[in-house]
């Protein structure tokens, strides 16, 4: 069976998708991602989009579970490489990908990722230190 | 056009191949790659086949090609998640994938990159030192 590849980079998680998703492979997309997320602990999840010419309404649902799945799985989620084509068109379909963050590639989507984590960490360690206060 | 995409991780390039290799795709995959080696300056070329269940001589000597067109261009390449049933079905063929370096996985892969560029900066530091003395 045909399956998205996940590929492990240091605490962070690369899909490159460059097939068209259909029903299935979204799925099992979920199944594999949400798995590696508990398996590895990872607290990123970037996915690649620059092989895709087209984003439709699937995909943008697709994504946005995705995201939603990671989220509560205490992983946060980006996606890179948009063509500027797919961005005129999701915009002009009325599809804006709400619950989705952006980057223009992997290494500004990791430095997202790192960021969002180290201002969580910040907060947290803020809390623990009222609460001990 | 069916185009594989080329990812920049520092100061490497990620190549994940999910499809079918067709003669034209294999072409513009080496141009892509070749035209990204010399705009980026990149040192190293990882290459993801953890989605081929298969690896026929033909992509054996794309891989090939590819190795030696980025060793020319100053960067190594090396060949990450190959399937079990992949290395016994190469070694069945008699393909024993020459001048390609593999890793079980990116990260290993990356190590494997690092380490060889260090090892050639300590080779070149100490030809130059020998030089200079």
């Amino acid at each position: 069976m045909e399956r998205i590849p996940i590929l492990k980079l240091g605490q962070f998680l690369l899909v490159s998708i460059q097939v068209d998703m259909h029903d299935r492979l979204a799925l099992s997309l979920q199944d594999d991602l949400t798995d590696r997320i508990v398996q590895t602990g990872a607290h990123g999840v970037l996915i690649d989009i620059s092989a895709l010419d087209m984003v439709d309404s699937f995909i943008g649902r697709t994504l946005g579970n995705i995201a939603a799945m990671a989220r509560i799985l205490d992983a946060d989620t980006v996606v890179v490489g948009m063509q500027p084509s797919v961005a005129i068109t999701l915009v002009e379909l009325g599809l804006s990908l709400p619950g989705i963050r952006t980057a223009l590639n992997i290494e500004k989507g990791m430095d997202l990722l790192h960021a969002s984590r180290d201002d969580q960490e910040v907060k947290e360690i803020l809390s623990a230190s009222g609460e001990a206060g």
